[in-house]
């Protein structure tokens, strides 16, 4: 089943139920009024929106505009993203020369959950001598998660699988990895999709905790990567459960791969700048990919063996934020 | 003015107008039913709110149970929390042994906001090996703000103060700082004092953005520390244009000062362990105070210069959490 939340004017929109192709939906208002309410009673829920699906599946329901899509949860109570793909840890260890050590234990930040853009949102920044980059992710949302958790139990927490733009503003992040406390200013609104799945809708796209798809990124109509999503060394149950170990985690949460990378990245390319630029310098010594620029499009879409797109594409455009002090880092607020 | 929320079994509770002396209160659902609400509509509820306030002065309202006060924001979609006092933030560096390196930006990190515990909930964790300690902090709640605020336009956001008790696992900081990404499982909910006071209404104890009153902590009924807020090296107001700088902030969010902290802790005590565990072990080669056991206490509240408490007390005692793996740190999951 694939879910969505169409912009009505109110902060959560209006939870819908879109047919597998993405070409119709129907009202779900009557079973939940937006995708926060349904994750937070979804054993109700569930069944009267598969039931909705059927009706899709049997041609019911009316045209989908796909501009009319705000991120699944427009805003959700928490947002921990982790970091599974080793060889992008790997290489952004040796970009920043920070050594992260963690010992087996998966590593996860909290992020910004306040906000997620909606797939064909503009992206407001400040300036482009942030360094602005995007990370093309994979994320799951689980309804309400038990402390202390464990990753079989976990599994069964996941309710839906959306692809998440985790904007990242890079001149930032170096200096705020170096406090500890982990990232504020180079972590702005994340973007997500319009369509969240059910694991059981990706079919063979989804095994053993993770998305077995590739990740599509092209910026400004250019092919930049298309790395694999099920070279994650720990799967998403066990991402849970590591959230979950001193906290319960609310109906809601949304818990992020990290940026897909793939062990063969001359083969697959990246989903971020900053991997591609840590590529760069190591085989050639200096990086060569600018970052982007104001009026940059980044279009991400996940793609199965059939070359169709489960969540919808997220193509958005980066556009200077009208604020005071945008150009003039001497008047920036610290 | 004194706004509070009442628990009435739903997850954001009801908001109430509380009297300056914190005996009785009016309920406000015919202004705003939640804290949130009246912090996404404050031009309108503030005046309706104050009018409450000064009903209750006149001897309006009913007796108020301070065991049925939820936090005042129950939930928040937004918990950024500030290192803003040197003191601390020195010790600390030296007990962990981690350089923070901030080179003047004020230190923040972005942490669970999903709940927040009321001041006499019981602190379910899992593990007493996890070193289980508090921190004393102020905290403001602001309304919308938008990206780019200058400190002086971020003062004027600041519609609330608060008492935060932000709970930390010890054992579990230290590897987390070291990953640079920061703390989720040693940062597990926080609790807050139930009063929720405007700055006006705290007179002199509130200047410069910050709370000038000394925040006592109390652990099984014995004086802990009694350091003052005025000695933040950094305000609220930077504070927040620090969160602001690459992001907009949405009403509701909470800004917290960090570990209140005195450079004469010698007779000012801590607000928590480690920090007292850092001097034991820079004055005597070793720490001899104990983190905390279940069953033990913790009290706090913020005193003003006639001995009253603005905020009301965090009254609160450390319970086993009832999870599977709590005492056997095999079988949890990373």
């Amino acid at each position: 089943m694939k879910l969505a939340t169409l912009r009505n004017g109110t902060p959560d929109g209006a939870l819908i139920v879109v047919s597998s192709d993405a070409s119709r939906f129907l009202a779900a208002g009557s079973i939940a009024p937006t995708m926060q309410a349904a994750l937070e009673h979804w054993p109700g829920a569930a069944p009267a929106l598969q039931e909705c699906a059927a009706r899709l599946e049997a041609g019911a329901g009316v045209p989908l505009d796909a501009q009319m899509l705000a991120a699944p949860l427009p805003r959700a109570w928490q947002w921990l993203d982790g970091s599974a793909f080793d060889t992008h840890g790997r290489l952004m260890t040796r970009l920043f020369g920070i050594q992260a050590q963690h010992s087996g234990r998966p590593l996860m930040y909290q992020g910004l959950s306040h906000q997620f853009l909606g797939p064909s949102d503009d992206v407001p920044l400040p300036r482009e001598s942030d360094d602005i980059d995007f990370e093309g992710e994979f994320a799951v949302v689980t309804d309400a998660v038990p402390m202390g958790v464990s990753p079989a139990v976990a599994a069964t927490h996941i309710k839906l699988v959306m692809l998440v733009n985790d904007w990242s503003l890079r001149a930032l992040a170096r200096d705020e990895m170096k406090t500890g406390f982990g990232w504020v200013q180079a972590k702005p609104a994340c973007s997500a999709a319009g369509v969240a799945v059910t694991p059981d809708a990706l079919g063979t796209g989804w095994a053993h905790e993770r998305v077995q798809l590739r990740l599509r990124v092209e910026v400004n109509g250019t092919t930049f990567g298309e790395p694999h999503g099920g070279e994650m060394s720990v799967g998403f149950a066990d991402l849970i459960a590591h959230a979950a170990a001193t906290r319960s985690l609310c109906a809601g949460t949304i818990i992020g791969s990290g940026t897909v990378s793939n062990a063969d990245y001359a083969t697959t390319g990246s989903t971020c700048i900053a991997e591609r630029r840590a590529i760069e310098t190591l085989e050639g010594g200096a990086p060569s990919t600018h970052f982007l620029r104001f009026g940059d499009r980044v279009r991400m879409c996940a793609v199965d063996e059939a070359g169709q797109s489960p969540f919808g594409a997220i193509d958005q455009r980066i556009v200077r934020a009208h604020i005071p002090w945008a150009d003039d880092p001497a008047g920036a607020p610290h």
